[in-house]
């Protein structure tokens, strides 16, 4: 039975490049221009670029030899909370610094970020540590002002499905932040991504952040499974988010430790100067300390794994 | 362990209108204008309005004592299939007509709706049928564009989460036909209805269209639990899709009897003149004179559940 | 990609019942008196046995064109209780009197039934009521105990995927209900009540009751879509248990109407002369009142669905 | 809402071990002897016994420094297989030979093990290699059988909740290697584990081995998140099964990395000297040369979690 949406070709290896339907059996000059039978996704595919996708983030590269940490607070909430973040981050080994001034949150009511103010912030806290920027985009608004300000844009976990905002996004040219739909299949993940592709951005990454299941002593359950199966098929970089999926920061540690040893090209850490203290999501935020040794901890995997991470920190 | 972004006051029935927090402990100048500790949801409660809400579709009333019908095709592809459509929808006893103009596709390369067309079709087989239109919306341009053609707007599962949608929606005034997202909990679903409402917009009918779950003989898990839970806690009106919900034309009478059954105040039906034929979800689609049936039946058994039905079509 | 033990057979309808294979390429004579390739399952099948089965529990049909009411505590605790749950539930129409005498329970703390009294005690109730008397068993020790005492033996959730007493079960040759596993696909619960038919005994009840999902508003997530899925393609019985479906007492009466709806061929309800008081599972039992009103809308419903259901006790 | 079956004291942490109930609330002398409002669990946890319990397995200890293997075929098939793949996972880094003897099938036409003839092997197996033998136990029967001949009895993910058949393994004396039932919860698995600590029997190793989502790349979802969070609560070894745990021999060894990463104390794997004629489970069955491979990455992981895993093999 098939799932929701699910593409027809089922097997990823076997998909056809080819049109195999013949137009006379179509309805009506009403879809004369629409695609028939393409297949769902080639342009992610290792198949059609066998080589990984190295991702640029203002001089960072993702997918390469070295890993990836991105680090910071869950919301930009004041200059002295991000200077603060940004400095940590910096000094424990991350590469990009992530902060949300968009937030989607699922009450009207709740505190939806600073906005334009926090991009502000962003700049500052680049120019301060020196580390691009990543940062969440929820609209066309919000794509517009993220694009002036920062680095590389991440598209939630909610708006994955969201096709139109993925080709606003894209069109900005700054590499994407994908992350995978709650309740999103690989294909339909991968589907997400040629979106961006077929909207002429080849510069995303993927980026698993846990998934709806019964279990309950996790917020989501981080599904690391999809960490190699991705990478074989596709030639993007693939991180995960150990912060939201797992929902607890003693649980952080194990699990990115556990991305790594998967074959993830790096992490997205939800890390605070004060994580008691922090607007949202505090409880699944790691401190300074905490960060700094986890970073030193993943140096010392990587080469189990063929990969490099260059604590530059201190 | 708190699930994703679910409000921390977990038992909607203890919810607290009370701000209980002192702004001497929020953090700086920046936040001042968020709301801090707002009640996640409350206008979409029935403890806030303890009568049914009836939301009017021109003319005709969602949630009172008669059942509301909803039916036709996916997609509109051609003024043969919609016009057909639309007379077997009202022949057969339905209120409302559906037909999708612009489709959210998994991927970027299958037919994504006719767009401004379809709309002109739908408008068309409105005014052959006598039936209002229902029409599902996807961005700004497609929001404006059915607001100027039909007399209702869906929010599909993919973008119940996509918040700024759903204040485009609302800020039309036209009725919104909200799908609860396929893993959305029922605190989600309801916090995105308060969305709508919270954007002045009270004209909201919820819909449960199938989960996702580890059973694989159905498309999605149809979960009818939630009806009665969304009837007691709600004033809002509630339909299901069992088409969407099971993907599997032969489950689709039996779930909708079972939906009227467990309380719901109508059915979204998908109906193809000719199914075989269908350019999208054919498997799934009624026939007229399977779609004639099911009415029938859910005539009979409107009254068992104090409703009724009044089959005007033959 | 395969679930797990999931039959490579996918399609039920489409089994082939010759043996395929050749000894020749079998590794050696220790598996010689093995079977290879047989169908997964068949003996459950419509199409093996068109007409409908009807189960013969004590004099009670189920299965045929009256509906199956089982009704009573989950728990046998006292005579007082169980004989007032008894005549409550012969008095508002139950067929069949449930009340259990073995628990099993997650912890190996908690009360695990009152054994051998309790079936002595459900003896005195059936003499008292009328009602014939299905009961629990959890292995070898109460299969026999049961059989002594019993007319009908329940297998619960999480013994479904237990073979050998599945087979324990059938030897006795009394009637079976088999519940679905929480996580049990439809083909599982096929082959599982395959097992038993195979053994011998084809007075198989198929019983729905609720699957583990991510949905938190419901203890489990009764999932109706399996009534006439499995209706289809068996041609044994298939009840539902909506007050283990739901965990909610308030949504029990909803989802008993939309189980009947659907097709199920009766419910087995929680009730209990005083469910504040219940030793286990209280808040989803039903009291004589709700009881007796649910049945006599049960009894309205039945002939839409082309059922009866004579309500005998008034 | 509460889980099904889960106790009602959902913190761990916060378990009163007081009896708190007076008995003059309770019904009749017929629960007298029953335990009222025990804690659910209390044994397994690591506040009762604060140092990690080693297993002793015929002189392998589990849970110590060092890291655990265990190998071999999903089914003992044959002589030759099965004393190949024993001397395969000895000189591939083996501590311990796993083999069915044993199988519980979904259907009931499947092939079920070779029994007793099987144990024989294994024994003969142990001889060879000099590894000690783990080996599935389903009834009473083969309980008895696998304690004369087997040094270690695996409770599968199907008898997780068969306590029957926990009690009658943990009175054999026997090490338990106890699998996670496929929708079994963090709170059951651990009672499932007290069921056999309150036998007597404290020689229990914990094994995550996939559970039941809607993703559908892999058979089931290793959920790895488990591994650090049991961890903490118990003190008992915690191992990890990535051969049924994903269902693809290609996701084995990443996943087998991951575990360790993640804190595991071992890995479950299936190894098979010709994948391609596997009477059961080939596809997800690495060949001795991925299998040496695999522990000799293993080997390197080690130390980076405090760790050791001394190859012995060649």
């Amino acid at each position: 039975m098939p799932r929701d949406s699910k593409s027809r070709t089922s097997d990823p290896q076997n998909i056809s490049l080819t049109n195999e339907s013949s137009s006379s059996e179509r309805p009506s000059h009403f879809v004369e221009n629409a695609l028939w039978d393409q297949p769902s996704y080639y342009r992610v595919l290792r198949r059609s670029h066998p080589a990984n996708t190295i991702v640029g983030v203002r001089g960072v590269a993702v997918g390469g030899t070295e890993l990836t940490i991105m680090a910071g607070p869950c919301a930009v909430e004041s200059p002295q909370q991000l200077i603060a973040a940004a400095e940590h981050a910096a000094a424990g080994g991350a590469h990009l610094l992530r902060g949300g001034a968009f937030k989607l949150r699922t009450s009207p009511y709740s505190f939806s970020g600073l906005g334009e103010a926090a991009l502000k912030l962003l700049s500052e806290a680049r120019r301060v540590s020196g580390l691009p920027i990543v940062t969440e985009v929820v609209d066309e608004e919000s794509v517009l002002l993220a694009a002036a300000h920062a680095d590389m844009l991440q598209i939630g976990t909610r708006n994955m499905h969201n096709y139109v905002l993925l080709k606003q996004a894209a069109a900005t040219g700054k590499p994407i932040l994908l992350k995978r739909g709650m309740a999103a299949t690989l294909e339909e993940f991968l589907n997400a991504a040629e979106y961006i592709m077929a909207a002429g951005n080849d510069q995303v990454v993927l980026c698993e952040r846990g998934i709806r299941t019964f279990s309950d002593f996790t917020r989501n359950t981080l599904d690391l499974n999809i960490v190699p199966a991705l990478k074989q098929l596709s030639h993007l970089p693939v991180i995960t988010d150990p912060s939201h999926g797992t929902g607890r920061r003693d649980l952080v540690a194990p699990m990115a430790r556990a991305s790594i040893a998967a074959g993830a090209d790096g992490v997205l850490l939800e890390m605070h100067p004060d994580p008691e203290k922090a607007l949202s999501d505090g409880y699944q935020s790691l401190d300074p300390d905490e960060f700094t040794e986890l970073v030193s901890d993943l140096a010392r995997l990587a080469p189990i794994v063929g990969r490099t991470l260059s604590v530059r920190g201190k």
